[in-house]
């Protein structure tokens, strides 16, 4: 008897936030395995900004969704059945698995890698995976943080800019400040993640915070947000200060015009340098970056927070906690 | 009997284009020299759109120019009267005269340096002075312009935009677009200056343009106006592609809020960089890069023109021609 297997596919393209019209949850059978194919149940999928960005039609670092097709987005699972000489009945693996319940791996695509094991799953996702990655690559790689910098991250109750602070600490940053939504984002910042404080955006003015608490300028910007933080951090940037462009979640609902940061001039007068990245550019230094970060993690010196949704029926709320703020750290959908 | 020093004075700060109540022409009588000083009779000032930017009490790479104060600005003078070790009279010395008929250069301050000989004032005080400098070390340092670059620059009929496009051509890049006001600068660049193609932004949609004629996007991109011009080439940026932020000349004038580059978010999805810099920070290659572009210079490598006003009290005017397209190539102020 063949498994159905249960998708949540782009219906229509989303004008601001994703809703009840965007996605539809659909049943087909399961193809028959090839040669060299692998099935895998999803068990875990990893909800992040840039799965909004793939819903529109524009250009972007992947093709954006087509009508009809599943949610694109990174999830983990288990091989239930195999044709592959590369997984076998029970590994646990990581990879585009798409919002669906079952997902095939492709020896020739190579499409799937395993999990570091004697980790959690949800934890793995974390702090070990994408999310962590883009933490450690955006921070020492593209913002090439120095000891003693003065650093500032954006959406830093959310899973990357967490890690962000805690990365910064751990490598001699000399201030770490979070700007985050909410007291109860703001507290844990400072009271478990270790940052030195937080702003909290939603109470009071950032740029002039900023001022205050870093009187000779930011040195490194890790921005995940957009809008009028990225202008507040950039009217307060250092000498030589760089700003990291990871997201924009201000703007990834934005039906109006997106407004550009009018402060980049502060890029002239600082001798600054703004960059954006992907973490799909790090791949070949993933294993080495989740190898220090296991280090950390098992000493540790790293905290981690999942929010964990069940029910793939549910993932559309899921996706829409990163921008209404109700998350804090990884959103994971569970199947 | 003592000389009287005619000075150009900031009365007002400017709302908008500098006008007829902004600055004010004075005389004042020179005063004695003290020893180590040097009295410098001005010949030639040179206008550039940092000046404007000088006048507003906003925060820069230099502090604002006081009420009161003469109006700050490169110069190049000769010396008439020394009790100085380092400046003899007869001497052509180069520094920051000011707006005014005598500057004083000071043995202490260093603040006078010599020109380079066999070379006309006006054609020194262009390619091989602050713009020809800027031009270089603006593609080359910050820019890191390749071989095989498609270099796009704004401004490209003004001082620094030709000298970028020709060093460019020097130092093998690709293909070089120019973007600049009218028929007339473009048949220049593209006629004279040795641009692959030239596009006229008063006529015609420029991201359009630019997409046509860089197909594989812009590698560099050196950018001298801000604004819409900025954003259509963020629209066009090739993978790893690179912003020099030498100015933003549409913005220096402007009493709305300046519109910040809405395209910005091309440098995530490109993993692009976005750089600002001051010629000041290039001051100790000051020496080599002018030995270099002397070098193209005396080859014929180097197209150049000179914009020459006629007298001090015209100065504001010769000014105003930067924010309104009216001059091609750079522009001096004889006195």
């Amino acid at each position: 008897m063949a498994r159905v297997n249960r998708q949540v596919i782009l219906r229509n393209r989303p004008v601001g936030m994703v809703d009840s019209q965007t996605t539809e949850l659909k049943e087909i059978p399961v193809d028959e395995l090839s040669d060299g194919q692998a099935l895998v149940k999803v068990l875990y999928l990893s909800i992040d900004p840039t799965i909004r960005g793939w819903m529109d039609d524009a250009p972007g670092y992947l093709p954006p969704i087509g009508i009809g097709e599943v949610i694109r987005a990174g999830g983990v699972g288990e091989v239930v059945e195999s044709k592959s000489d590369r997984y076998k009945v029970g590994d646990i693996v990581s990879g585009l698995t798409g919002w669906q319940e079952y997902a095939v791996a492709d020896d020739a695509m190579g499409s799937m890698s395993s999990l570091p094991e004697g980790i959690e799953i949800p934890v793995a996702m974390n702090v070990l995976g994408t999310t962590g990655v883009t933490a450690y690559a955006g921070l020492l790689e593209v913002g090439a943080m120095k000891e003693g910098d003065v650093v500032v991250v954006s959406g830093a109750a959310g899973a990357t800019g967490s890690s962000v602070g805690q990365i910064a600490r751990i490598k001699g940053a000399s201030k770490i400040i979070g700007i985050a939504g909410g007291p109860e984002k703001c507290a844990l910042l400072t009271d478990e993640m270790g940052f030195d404080a937080a702003i909290d955006y939603k109470a009071g003015h950032v740029a002039r915070q900023l001022h205050e608490l870093c009187p000779n300028g930011i040195d490194l910007y890790f921005d995940n947000v957009g809008g009028e933080i990225l202008d507040a951090a950039l009217a307060n940037l250092a000498m030589k200060g760089r700003v990291v462009l990871c997201g924009a979640i201000s703007g990834y609902n934005a039906t109006d015009e997106v407004k550009g940061p009018a402060n980049y001039f502060s890029l002239i007068i600082n001798r600054g340098r703004m960059e954006g990245f992907i973490v799909l550019d790090y791949m070949a230094r993933w294993p080495e970056i989740q190898a220090e970060m296991a280090g950390w993690l098992a000493e540790g010196k790293l905290k981690h927070s999942e929010h964990i949704v069940d029910g793939l029926e549910n993932a559309v709320d899921a996706l829409n906690l990163l921008f209404t703020g109700g998350n804090t750290g990884k959103v994971l959908v569970r199947l």
